[in-house]
């Protein structure tokens, strides 16, 4: 993610994401205030958020859940023992935490501290967590399935940057690498959370069947900077083979998928699992946002690899092809959904 | 403190900081070995060290402090309930987190956070650390005291940055305000520790009585420092009203004061106090080094208030009124010291 608060920074393009965390508002306040059992809790209450930022959209999350739980606390007769609150805020260790730090609102319910790294590790002691979130975050790989990467392979990719439209062995590296990260991730989590702790997940992801001819999701848009890239590469301003050595971190999963890897973990019940349609999305209607919120969250994975001179006639293109389209410029063709997913931590000795 | 990792940083420019890690580390094994109540302790193990900087040596100490507490746990026979450790770093907002995050040790026996904010103020729940740390930070000041900025009251400093060889109001002004600081970063620190929970405290000082024409200590620092300003100004850099309205919000101690402050806290029995040398400013007899090391630490404080043409000249002028006296040249004239306290924090019913 692009740090700092200029036009390009993630502070400054993440609408999308935002939408993400007004959706589930209301869904995160019901269960807990439904699920939390505020009767067993020890003082501190710790909540951490796997995937944060530079805090922009963490901020309001994590106030929509110190202030339910404080509701909780208060409706079941328990005011006076409403806890501190300490958040860990997470993000890999290239995040910008000086923007997070200098942005964290100066009224908030809670203790803020920041922990660099990867959320496919352990970040926090055995069961010290009670409340776990991550928004639009799940979504990147911990790294390029290998097997993409390696041109001797049947899944490597050619002149593509991801697996849309690809042959089956590339959806199949991708697919396989998504569940070996999610699945690490919550092995991670459940070391973590204390036994009956929370865990509320917002995945993006696209339905199982979707028409490219009539609909686009955020998919498309790999696709269509993959052929912007291809593009350039046309143009001279790098060979074709670095396009073909490039390759998205990503994926974007299904929801039978994703409740599938779910399903495998010994170590949560699913308290609810439900698709929401993102509102942020209805944001990003003119080309040059849609541009701007992919350049805000694509741009330092693409500096890396060809260089910074690129980005500006990259994104140009970027937008030119979305204005160019009657498909893009509808924004209710738009098919990204997202999951919300409420696990709860099983007792430690009953697996 | 400068961030980053270049020639004028603090993580290349603070042997002398180091140098008070490298005395205290037989102490505070000693101390853990003597002190520490491992029967009675839950996993997790959670420490802080307040005024971590860029973390170069803070890494230092959470390395001792950790290892010596695993230790702890093996000779007492408690190998088996060796907890997990959680080290809060914490410093300023303004602090380059982004270096600390990415300098950690990858080999470390913690999980690692960060924490931005005033140690002045609360930071942590309440009752939820185990070890507090502090080294080379409480001579910090919030603020400079308000009369001495103030051109109408009579401790108000002309033609110097800071309180050596001022009037007699200006000293109190300085002294009440650092006893302010220190009582309230102590309040603090008793909310946030547990019962029985160990603080060490690392503390710049100065003997009561030293001779500035046979000695030197960092305060002399501060008055070349004052000097230089006024030279500058002479040569019409800025006014000499420019130097008379900026002050170091710093104030370097007096063993005999610092056990007064913490005496008047009843919510912790000193369990040790001496005065140590420190090592690290025999680092420091160049005296380019030496003019280096207070660059680091007060560079970000004189662009605020100067701007940054003049940094280089300054410290350029510095460098040259050391290296022009015979006493700086001298590395046995320097007499600063370093106060060590272990402090325990008392029952919570028994004040």
């Amino acid at each position: 993610m692009n740090g700092g608060d200029g036009p390009n920074s993630y502070a400054q393009n993440s609408s999308y994401q935002r939408g993400a965390v007004d959706v589930a508002k209301p869904i995160i306040e019901a269960e807990i205030s439904r699920k939390l059992d505020v009767k067993h809790r020890s003082s501190p209450f710790r909540i951490a958020d796997f995937g944060c930022s530079t805090g922009h959209n963490s901020f309001a999350a994590m106030k929509i859940i110190t202030e339910a739980i404080k509701r909780k606390f208060k409706t079941d007769g328990q005011t006076s023992h409403i806890p501190d609150f300490q958040v860990f805020f997470n993000d890999k260790v290239t995040n910008d935490f000086n923007t997070l730090f200098s942005s964290l609102p100066p009224k908030r319910l809670y203790y803020a501290t920041g922990i660099p790294g990867s959320f496919h590790g352990r970040l926090l002691p055995k069961s010290s967590l009670h409340f776990g979130y991550s928004s639009c975050s799940l979504n990147w790989l911990s790294k390029v399935p290998k097997e993409v990467a390696d041109n001797a392979s049947p899944a490597w990719i050619r002149g593509k940057i991801h697996c849309f439209g690809a042959r089956r062995e590339v959806l199949e590296a991708y697919s396989n690498q998504y569940a070996k990260d999610v699945e690490a991730f919550l092995d991670a989590r459940a070391e973590e959370l204390v036994a009956g702790g929370l865990m509320a997940l917002i995945v993006p992801a696209v339905p199982a069947f979707w028409n490219p001819n009539t609909a686009y999701t955020s998919i498309t848009d790999f696709d269509i900077l993959g052929s912007c890239l291809m593009d350039l590469a046309e143009k001279g301003r790098f060979s074709k083979a670095k396009v073909d050595s490039f390759n998205l971190p990503v994926h974007i999963t299904i929801p039978q998928e994703f409740r599938a890897i779910l399903e495998r973990s010994d170590n949560y019940t699913i308290e609810r699992m439900e698709i929401i349609d993102n509102p942020g999305k209805r944001t990003l209607t003119v080309p040059t946002d849609r541009a701007s919120f992919f350049r805000a969250v694509f741009e330092q994975l693409l500096i890396n690899h060809f260089g910074s001179e690129i980005i500006e006639e990259l994104f140009h293109q970027y937008a030119n092809k979305l204005a160019a389209s009657s498909l893009f410029l509808e924004p209710k063709n738009e098919k990204s959904v997202l999951i919300f997913v409420l696990l709860k931590r099983k007792p430690y000795d009953q697996k």
